[in-house]
């Protein structure tokens, strides 16, 4: 019998390289040899030990493979096909299970049987091999490489923002924060009609937020940044301030950076509790709070296919599945890295 | 020439009875007789020195009174009227002044050269007169008391919840806290069509909440209450919970009682930094946060002049102005008190 090498997270900050058989696949499952993952901020929060889910787990979410097996109820035109998944399992992922009370309100990605792909009690994708139900699989577009798929998911997370929360053209939407996730949302802002302000600590990233959409960059080490926000925005705060910061530090910023009325799409995974949040300005002020998580596969397959974003320069390295540990470490300073599974 | 009288919060816990000289009004202004003052949450917080705001300073915003004289650009037809008053006093309160950018967007009540009557930069109505820009004024109908009128902002404020978190009628609202602010907002709720569930520690508010539109009564203290609420709303959590507890305890137990893309409507302004916060949790739900405060005094006369609440039995104590301080020592274990001004 063949063995498939997985990377497999025993405990916080801990990754074993491990063999495993085949997975059995159900009838309306696929499976799905990797070709390539990508590192996002949860699989760091989680690979720490901040973001807490049952251990041990194979990580791993953003992805694109090429399906290589089918369940009996899933159509065989789908063998060879070069594909990305959603990530959450849910009811309407497996037409046969009676469909749980989210599911029947129209809210599939919160199922209440869910599991998670490479999140909650579903293997992920730092893997040579990962099943997954087939309902959940779309299928690349020629012109999109293997390297931007794995682009895909968190496209469709950025897209997600402003679905939750949407914005007039030239509206000043704030992204604060414009690393791996950050500057996905930059660009789709931008392509949104907003009027771009990103700001960071890190000049690099700034430069590189300007390429993708920003229309003014600020420096978040400026100890006037509050001053000179309300300056770009006719003394109010902006409209919607995006908190992409991966850190515990962008939730109270937010909400000195927002306007009345405006919002804060809330965006990082980052498992740590926030300290000495403000409830009554956010009371005066009126503010809203919005959080988002996955987004519309389809728009971000649209978005990616009609080159509206160039994800390729975004890409810093790629590792060997056998060295996910040292690419999770890598990632801390926030570098998009890619492990080639297969 | 004759003296009035007024109660002046010199410093946190604070307040001296003191003589003051009739206010000089502007030409736009009206000068108040106040009659009745009602003591809400804010006025504690800022009593208590948890809401920061420039002292000294006369506080109270919840009154009714008569109008004794008007500036020359005001109808002579105001003069012996029962009134109540808008507590913004803002770029369209004074006609004259040039718009800022919050009035020219439509925020009115987040003018940014704003006062707050009795909060902000503008002495309050603990006192025998008070000016008010006479815009702000709203003449109350007949069979509505001078007692009762003292509801109008507060129940304005009660409105403004559900005007920026609509639902849809028979969604669970789940009200918790049912204090002076909560009881309004659950017969406001019911009147919209909310299937209400208050929440409280106090057994005695609870029944009391029940006889304002609460359809369920759950206790605060009860160690299963998650779960319960759970099962009262098909596993999911409650479409939108008002948070206004007036403590600190309520926002991260609203995060618990909330369904995934549920609303937390957050009324409580006590000032105080809230801690460990799950800015995750909020993500992953895709919950919406959404302060709310001043609301539609229009709404708020129609809604009390329809008969849809007897506040009446909602008033606890009258005091007299002197005993200001005492009244809001009392305030702090919740009963509505009024002060009786003239």
């Amino acid at each position: 019998m063949k063995f498939y090498k997985v990377a497999n997270l025993i405990k916080p900050k801990k990754i074993v390289i491990e063999e495993f058989k085949k997975p059995e696949i159900e009838s309306d499952e696929a499976l799905i040899k990797v070709n390539y993952a990508g590192i996002c901020g949860t699989d760091i929060a989680i690979y720490n030990g901040d973001y807490k889910v049952p251990l041990p787990l194979i990580l791993g979410h953003e992805f694109t493979g090429e399906v290589i097996e089918v369940g009996e109820d899933v159509s065989n035109k789908l063998i060879g096909k070069r594909i990305t998944v959603e990530i959450n399992n849910t009811c309407l992922s497996y037409p046969k299970k009676t469909k749980c009370s989210a599911c029947k309100k129209g809210l599939s990605t919160h199922c209440l049987k869910r599991t998670v792909l490479g999140i909650i009690n579903a293997d992920g994708t730092f893997a040579q091999l990962v099943k997954v139900p087939a309902k959940n699989i779309h299928i690349l577009p020629d012109n999109i490489s293997d390297e931007e798929g794995v682009f895909i998911e968190p496209l469709a997370a950025a897209i997600q923002t402003f679905e939750l929360s949407k914005f007039k053209i030239g509206d000043k939407v704030i992204v604060l924060g414009v690393g791996r996730l950050g500057v996905l949302i930059c660009s789709v802002a931008n392509s949104l009609g907003a009027d771009v302000i990103a700001i960071s600590r890190s000049k690099e990233k700034l430069k590189r937020a300007k390429i993708y959409g920003a229309l003014e960059i600020m420096d978040a080490n400026d100890l006037n940044l509050i001053s000179k926000v309300k300056e770009l925005t006719n003394g109010l705060g902006a409209d919607i301030v995006v908190e992409s910061t991966g850190s515990e530090n962008g939730f109270n910023l937010a909400i000195n950076l927002v306007r009345p009325r405006g919002t804060i799409a809330l965006k990082s995974t980052h498992g740590i509790l926030i300290n000495n949040v403000d409830q009554t300005k956010i009371v005066v002020d009126e503010i809203r709070i919005q959080g988002s998580r996955c987004g519309p596969f389809s728009k971000a397959i649209e978005f990616l296919n009609s080159k509206k974003i160039d994800v390729k320069p975004l890409i810093s390295e790629i590792f060997p599945l056998g060295e996910t540990e040292e690419a999770l470490k890598l990632s801390q300073q926030e570098p998009k890295i890619l492990i080639k599974c297969n």
